[in-house]
């Protein structure tokens, strides 16, 4: 298993992770299998989303934030952070990605993204390689 | 493979698994890889949330409640939980977990919930672990 | 890994793919492990739902055609596909499946879609095996 850092800047943000997966694939002497990416925070979340327009990104968390507000008169948990505990559960923590000869095996368009909910802050995220076929 | 069994007491609720994942993954001997945990039902998912505070899973269940309330002018399926299979959908069915040295890599605050979207009722649960670094 | 080819007749659409993902695990030779379900695409994912009554595929999609909807104001994405992008992530581009003897262990009432948000499109998934207990 190797761990890394990501540094955000914004209550909600999607950060490119590819190029640290792909440095902890090698550092693990990756070959052919699974690679589990997996974040250790409950305001967080991994997921794959398009890399080539920013708007992409932008109009996700413009959605989310809109689903999902911040405030609801109904919410009980007292430090207003709710809503990331959920965004966090319905995108969910890690991403599984196929990877062949030490590489993740993604779409064109694929990228792997950390998902804040609930920045600034510093975030781990853990990837660990199940060999297979 | 293991299964254990989680009876449920509510429409929806969050039951805690951790202590039944841990108690398969000592029984299967499970030491360096990923364990698979997956529920094989449709009105159901698996997810991982704050295990503090109370009110986090409370305020999950309450929102998700309103964002797929469980009747819709135009549901078409006549047993009453089309809700609880979009819920069930989008919260997914399974987790993955890194593992090491038989325990699961979970964040300080994080649990294994599994989410009843149609209950009470009683329910399964699937572990698999796939050895890997 | 084994690629197979989908092939989508709308907008959003969802197709059982159990028999290719079968055909696949049968063409790796698979035991007992588990099965990585992915699609390369960023305006498509997987997903696990039922598969006995259409009608609940069918208020599944309509459901989330009316939390996403395809237009919004404040969408800046220029290609009208946003609401795709925002599908795919939160239903997510992979499914985890336990196998046992090279067939998925799935309950009575599952089975695994390809979930079409984009279409009508040829479409890609991949399948992989790690072996496992």
């Amino acid at each position: 298993m190797e761990t890394f850092s990501v540094r955000t800047t914004a209550r909600n943000e999607l950060v490119n992770i590819d190029g640290a997966v792909s440095a902890a694939l090698e550092a693990m002497g990756a070959g052919d299998g699974v690679a589990t990416i997996f974040t250790p925070h409950t305001t967080a979340a991994i997921t794959i989303n398009e890399n080539a327009d920013p708007d992409v990104c932008r109009d996700w968390i413009e959605k989310l934030c809109r689903l999902v507000p911040q405030r609801e008169s109904y919410y009980r948990h007292n430090e207003g952070n709710s809503d990331s505990h959920v965004k966090s559960s319905l995108v969910g923590c890690s991403e599984q990605v196929i990877v062949r000869g030490g590489r993740m095996v993604l779409g064109t368009w694929q990228s792997v993204f950390f998902a804040e909910f609930d920045g600034p802050r510093a975030r781990q995220v853990h990837v660990a390689f199940t060999p297979g076929g």
